[in-house]
């Protein structure tokens, strides 16, 4: 088996490189993972959370493998993995978890307890996360192989299908939990906050989960019409226009039934000032055009601490929410990771089926692994992609 | 107003005749329906349940208006009616309810304590089922008019989606009901039992709770290219392949994640016999095709007397059931009328944004009120087809 | 039927008087209520919430008649109501709701949009809630009767526990809401911030639901002592131990598994700084004594404009919130005024079936009408007892 | 570490003997068990599923070793057990589950996909559940140990507490699994079938879930007597009275609001006749007294083949259940073997923090291993008593 190995390292803020890493093993330092399984990368995802880091808005180290977003095929197994073989084709979730400990066993996979001394919940390359290596490379290691894993159950399928299985790794479950916790079923109006591919894929997740109206709100105009390209409304906030008007001319009412936070702690104003930041701004629009008894998900992200905010306040985490507006209207907020894993074989079997499509709806672009660094620019620049690196040409053009 | 009034009235076995009526009134008897308004009638369907009647196994007497399923705009209110107007285009619910007791307040509508003082639950012109005039008719009152009614936003709207807006009174929701009790969401594999139009709308509602496959099972061949018409896969059950081998060619799997009983109990065995009745067929077939940790819905009727039957246990409700089979598989069984008001309104706003088609999927037939007889006569023959009456012609072509 | 009327009048920011009212009638201004009643009232209880009004921390007008805590019964039934009777002993939920609208079907009687022009959801004697006529009176009447009351099933059994059972209008099941969003459940260690009335009412509920360990937080030794009496731990946030610290030494661990904001916007710091208010303290604070994967209940008021806050920010409603803290426990948060009528039928068996001792848990004193003032000055003052006014003398010694 | 073992052995109907029996290995055969862990047994319980296979009615092999109710302390682990420790004091559910199929993770333990050939579910010493070494015995293998096994904080509290605690192998999960699938609440009424040692647990769950009133109905006046002892009201079904009017001079009521299935198949008539079996009896009778809406939890076990039932349609599994019956009601029906992870966890928090009593509630007797054959003799017999053998004398008296 090959001892070489390539991925895409964080170099410092603004800068990613591919450069050689050491191929995995079945350990995390001294920790041993004899339950883990070595894959050979078939598509790793660029995800707008590896911006955070990238941007410098964390605390990340230079030196760092980035990449969360993982499908692989099995190339060796560890000797207690015994559910999963060489050769299968399986989709990675984001969140690391241990499939033993009281979070786990409760659904709850986001915010596994012994995946990471720090706190609870781990990932691959990522801030604070548990130091588990990213998967942005040609060979990644994946521990409690047995828990985390979904097996494709067939290997030609999977690879016509590969474009969008690969985002059930991240986007795809967790734009569907945003929906989820918010409360979206069949006939629901429901607002989306922000047009990435986090906010698309909630909005896909949403018409799947029968919702009536589909509504994304954001400020750029490629990404608007990428929502408007699978049938979705949507609300251009750099008008100022109240959302509330813009609403009721779609819907004839002033409030939809659920809403999704798909931007997070990034959050710039609505309407001309949409320069600045203001990190509740989402939250407090999504209390204002929610109905009373609604449900708010808030799939995007939110940090303790935020050394790059522009006010003092927001830098320590503190942000000025409305939460009387909220309360007024009996809202229910819900936060935190997407545990991937109690939504992604379901979310599997949709894609499998051809019920949804969200790789045309995220506007996937694959490009080699040495093309990562041209990813993250233009991702930044606010592309309307999702890019898909394919670290081995395995995918079919 | 005028004080002329028709209806479909059951004659007795096998024999239904169209017949002056009396004008409704705000009463039911010596009981005072002030909450009630009158409806002229604009469309009224012919459902599964009034052949139940039609066939002789019921204790129906003759004489009684039938039809439960009703749409209508409303004509008169009564004195205590504050929310409803006249001119309101509305759907009504099958089930009475009063919207004041510990059940309708718990949302259990089917089930109501104050509008029927045998049991708990009522319906417009059904048998033992408190007495309520039936709405295959010119004009029908509604009693709790407020609590019941669902009203369309738009007038102009509602009239031309009115073949499916029709279907919310009954089979719509309760198709609907059968897929939500038995666990129906995204990604799920699911087994209806049953191409009428029952069973029908359960295949639809599965499709908007985002199924990833339908599977419809009839011995009637053109209800079963009728499930086929939007994309069902079908077992044909005049067949003596066991199901499981048949779901197996369709899913690469023996048993699906849900199944719904949309027959209920004049079942027939499955088969070359399927001339036979045996009424836990169903049930029986669906413990054996549901997945452990399963669950299964059963919106078909089962009654507590059925004097019809063919075998003694039968005809006093016992069923021989293997209970056995789904306690080993941890199933879970939902019983009981449809509580339309949980889903009307969200089905309403499916039908209103495009995101359903039922009528199709049903293949609804507009009739005048005197094609009734022949409606019920092709019904029983077995023919696809739901058949809506349209008592004053206002349907357009 | 006797005119004379007597009620609790806000006066003015510190002062409530007793003074002559109108008797009531079945209308509210020009809207009809012949859906309501008279009650006679057996006992009203002073708030915590009304204390916000009479502090001047709300825009309430004076003369206003206060009270949304009612218990009485029926000496007039409006010509609509059908299932309520005169002499029947029954509980009035604060909120009032129509039984009719959207919210009031999905069982968020809290929210009804049809009682309240301004906004959803409404309450006897409270400011910005409708304009109904507060029941800190000798007569009262209830609109929409059959809705919202509850019936006690026996006369003499109901006026020997009309100490508890007085409990149902409000706090009861606004503390248990609580702990319901809260996900307490058998065997939950539960944080209650703040030990009054609603907060000892929350503690209770957590017992009933089957709490392993109930810990109550307040900076009032007479409230925590109170706590203590019915078996809970209590943290004395006067002192500057940091929570997880005092947790630790009274589960063995430094998070609790559900907490419940039981104080609301008039929060102050903890520790020696206790003077000043802080408004996101408590809510601050709930994110870090749950665990991750914890739910949050906030039964506790948060409003949109608090005139009398101390910081500007505070004045527009806005809270300095560290959500980032949330999020990365996967917290979900449950605000809003309690639906009473989705808990009072079942807390009333409880307290019927003497599983519950809420009123001396919460030291309930029976004080008369015109004693009201006092109670208000020393409830305002911090004393560990909940005032139940008997404007009729009804309830024996 | 000794080689020697013994264990409690079914040496063919109506007959256990204690023999020496081969010291545990982390193998099942063939299938290595590097995931498990050895124990010495503290406390293993007599179960009366047990007595199916002991009075010959199952197809049980002579020789087979018995025993899935076990709390043990770890002495080995294998060498892929992560999170357990040599000298943890823990409790083993019943329910062999792997932690990593789709039925595991969706905390369906009781159907795990991985642990027998032959069927979804696995037990220790259980006829068709995989063939698993039972734990009546002084060592025990247990599999998956990371996952399947219970902790219990303090080994001195422990031991002080493991009349108790050792009921959480099993019955106290599996009682509670019967009210929690019932959906009893606070304030409910619940009827339980059967005042055995699953019954009596039921009622005693009920009870810590707030339950306003708990009745048991049973023919053996000891269990009746049992169920008394902790505020229990008792259904003597030896007498005639019809079951609602038992309840009505109970509750004032005719049904209740739950009802718990303690019995399974092999129940016998009420009344006089309750010599003879009636596989449906008690779920008929559920149905009977279980209001409109309410659920019925059945924990009892049914079975798929009754090789010694009295009628031929028994022997199959067929049981005549009058589901019309249900059907009118609305009822829903819960079934199969207590997924014991699910609740584990918080009911030994309940018994740590002292909010339950169940060892006197079941009348626990300690014996020895030798004892075990006048055990199962005597619990035969009918005493009202749950026997836990203690093979190595630990328990203190």
């Amino acid at each position: 088996m090959s001892a070489a190995n390539r991925g895409v390292i964080y170099m410092g803020a603004g800068h990613v490189e591919v450069q050689p890493i050491a191929f995995p093993e079945l350990a995390l330092g001294d920790r041993k993972c004899q339950h883990g399984v070595i894959l050979k990368v078939v598509t790793t995802n660029i995800c707008g959370s590896d911006q955070h880091m990238v941007r410098g808005r964390t605390t990340a180290p230079a030196g760092m493998v980035l990449g969360h977003e993982i499908t692989g095929e099995v190339i060796e197994c560890g000797r207690d993995v015994e559910f999963v073989s060489v050769g299968d084709i399986v989709s990675v979730p984001f969140n690391i978890a241990c499939g033993r400990c009281r979070n786990c066993k409760e659904g709850q996979t986001g915010i596994c307890l012994n995946v990471n001394p720090a706190r609870p919940g781990a990932a691959y390359g990522y801030v604070d996360m548990g130091g588990w290596v990213g998967g942005q490379s040609e060979y990644v290691m994946v521990p409690y192989a047995d828990f985390n894993l979904l097996k494709f159950p067939d290997r030609d399928i999977a690879m016509d299908k590969i474009r969008d299985l690969t985002l059930l790794s991240d986007i795809f479950p967790t734009g569907f939990h945003g929906c989820a916790t918010a409360g979206v079923g069949p006939g629901s109006t429901v607002y989306i906050a922000g047009a990435g591919p986090v906010g698309l894929a909630a909005a896909v997740s949403a018409q799947l989960l029968g919702a009536a109206c589909v509504i994304v709100g954001d400020m750029n105009p490629q990404r608007l019409d990428q929502a408007k390209s699978f049938g979705c409304e949507t609300l251009d906030l750099r008008q100022d226009t109240p959302m509330p008007d813009m609403l009721e001319s779609i819907l004839g009412e002033r409030e939809v039934d659920s809403a999704v936070d798909a931007v997070g702690f990034e959050a710039r104003c609505h309407g001309h000032n949409h320069a600045h930041e203001q990190p509740a701004t989402v939250l407090n629009a999504c209390m204002d055009v929610t109905r009373a008894g609604g449900q708010i998900g808030i799939p995007g992200l939110y940090v303790t601490e935020d050394p790059g905010a522009e006010s003092q306040e927001a830098q320590h985490g503190n942000l000025s929410m409305r939460l009387g507006q909220g309360w007024a209207k009996s809202h229910s907020f819900h936060t935190g990771q997407c545990p991937v894993m109690k939504y992604h074989r379901q979310l599997m079997q949709a894609i499998l089926f051809d019920k949804v499509n969200l790789a045309d709806a995220v506007n996937v672009e694959i490009i080699s692994l040495d093309e990562a660094p041209r990813g993250y620019a233009d991702f930044d620049g606010g592309v309307a992609k999702k890019f898909v690196i394919d670290p081995h040409g395995s995918v079919a053009a």
